[in-house]
């Protein structure tokens, strides 16, 4: 039986929704999943009856990271529930982790315990997003802030294998998100990155433009974690700011109210399709073990959502294939440096 | 009279909706709009009678720089529609330029012809969005894409003067796009020029994340020209897909097609509030005269609306007011140095 480790005590509206999202995760699966934090509270929150396809245990962890704390003070810690429960990965006893606590200590805590894999420099964040045509990934989304042109070519890597994994897809497209189409527009770093993602064997399809990510042109999104992050949060507002916009606009007009009534569960579905709770988390890529890092804002739906895709990727050991995707393009680096050796001999 | 030239061959859809735009304002307002370009072209799609306030006359110029041209071979030639526009402004002969053209090639020609201010290193080209609050001013929105703290400072500098000039405002609130409120989150030059901010007299009120720019939390978002074209992108993709999506949702329900023809209305006027053709283009900060750039894609009604901004921007001697502003900061910088050097001494 699989088994994922929860960091009970992460998020905003912890523990509460965690304990719930993992046991509405084992009421319909066979998986361990093991929570870690204060075991009271954990006790009081679970049902006392219960009728479960999988397992819930639980291992105490007296001590909690908060949200707003340094992360140099945080790692130091040794009696964290986050690092507790990054620690059943490293000792085998979890097969994935998940925390929607801290997402700059989970980083770290997850480097530091389980290690990084070869040929990586960054690990880096991974979010599925909704689009037009279904979802891209998008990556880096915030681990790394300044970034090299060879970290750009890692995530584009990291992210092909991460998108094959995850959709099942033969040979996704790769982009780099910049300001211009044509590989002369961006700027200094992904002008580099562009040259070094012609020349690789990914499907690398250039450049492409903000406007155009929602409408599925690229499978997978290629930028730093500063940009990233930016555009993963412009979009969470933006959707939510419009969605108001239009309603004070509805309620401005005399059909409004009734017409609202009868799209509302056309609203409603929408709503759905561009909840971030629905994609369960965002994989931290590069780390050598499945370890998934959730919103803080993250409900009981989210975190089940989050289990959900720690043990697909548990189960489809995401990890080695990246390292194999990561293999590939230091074999590619390596066959051009002795390309340009020769020509320089 | 106060006399706008207009590139009249930029464009996407040039010359015909520039042509119609200026004349669709001429007809409301006592301006002279100078349109430079093609004559014969220009003639046959202006209506013959005409009844107007404000008049147009045409300056001939036989090129036109494309836009997927290079930039340096289009600014070598003398006789293009957009230089002869901008040298109209420096000979005195208008008093403000717009083009709809090549930005790249416009931005290079308003500097080059007309030249910056003093106290600032980098031009920046400022965009009015839509927000819940109304709107909000970002920049720099693509004309500097690798930068240094100090440009962002002085784009704070200058969006501040330019938001009192457009909006009336007394004391507009400015902050620093990043991925974190604390001025500890951010990227190398992000954090600097928190630090900078911070210690002016703008009223600076820190770092703002993605998700919070659409609810008019600040009045000036400032960021560097490669951030701020893809939040520029990704706001107008995103709107135009999320309508789609939520169409797709609707027309999957049964009462949706009654429904959506009631709120009709209501997206339409909806569509109106997040339409860039009602803002009238980006205004460029920094530019010793008034030069603004258009959408390539801008309709008669964005050049129409684009010469409205061009004509107030005129009248209330934008350029002046910033480079005051920016008179400001230096005083501060150098005030700040003199500390700085008993501090040593």
């Amino acid at each position: 039986m699989l088994r994922v480790a929860v960091d009970a005590m992460g998020g905003d509206f912890a523990p509460e929704v965690n304990i719930l999202g993992a046991y509405e995760f084992v009421k319909d699966f066979e998986v361990e999943v093991i929570l870690v934090g204060d075991e009271n509270k954990i006790k009081s929150f679970l049902p006392e009856k219960r009728e479960t396809k999988g397992i819930i245990s639980v291992v105490p962890a007296e001590d909690v990271i908060h949200m707003d704390e340094n992360i140099s003070s945080a790692l130091r810690r040794k009696n964290t529930s986050m690092r507790k429960a990054v620690e059943l990965v490293k000792e085998g006893k979890a097969d994935a982790v998940i925390s929607a606590g801290h997402s700059g200590a989970m980083m770290a805590l997850s480097f530091l315990l389980l290690g990084k894999l070869p040929n990586v420099e960054r690990p880096a964040i991974a979010t599925v997003m909704p689009c037009l045509k279904g979802y891209f990934i998008l990556l880096d989304a915030g681990a790394n802030v300044d970034c090299k042109p060879e970290h750009l070519v890692q995530f584009a890597f990291m992210g092909e294998a991460y998108h094959k994994a995850l959709f099942n897809s033969q040979s996704p497209k790769i982009a780099l998100l910049s300001i211009g189409e044509e590989g002369s527009k961006g700027n200094e770093v992904t002008k580099e990155a562009f040259k070094r993602l012609k020349s690789s064997k990914l499907n690398f399809i250039g450049n492409i433009e903000g406007k155009d990510i929602f409408f599925g042109q690229a499978d997978v999104v290629v930028c730093d974690g500063f940009v990233g992050n930016i555009v993963l949060k412009v979009g969470e507002g933006l959707a939510e700011a419009l969605i108001k916009m239009l309603k004070i606009e509805i309620a401005d007009i005399i059909t409004g109210r009734l017409g609202y009534m009868m799209i509302k569960p056309a609203i409603k579905s929408f709503r759905k399709k561009i909840d971030y709770s629905e994609y369960g988390g965002a994989l931290l890529l590069g780390i050598n073990g499945t370890s998934i890092i959730c919103h803080g804002r993250s409900s009981a739906k989210a975190i089940k959502n989050a289990i959900k895709v720690a043990v697909e990727m548990a189960k489809k050991q995401i990890y080695t294939r990246i390292a194999e995707s990561l293999n590939q393009m230091e074999e590619m680096n390596e066959s051009q440096n002795s390309v340009n050796r020769l020509l320089c001999s």
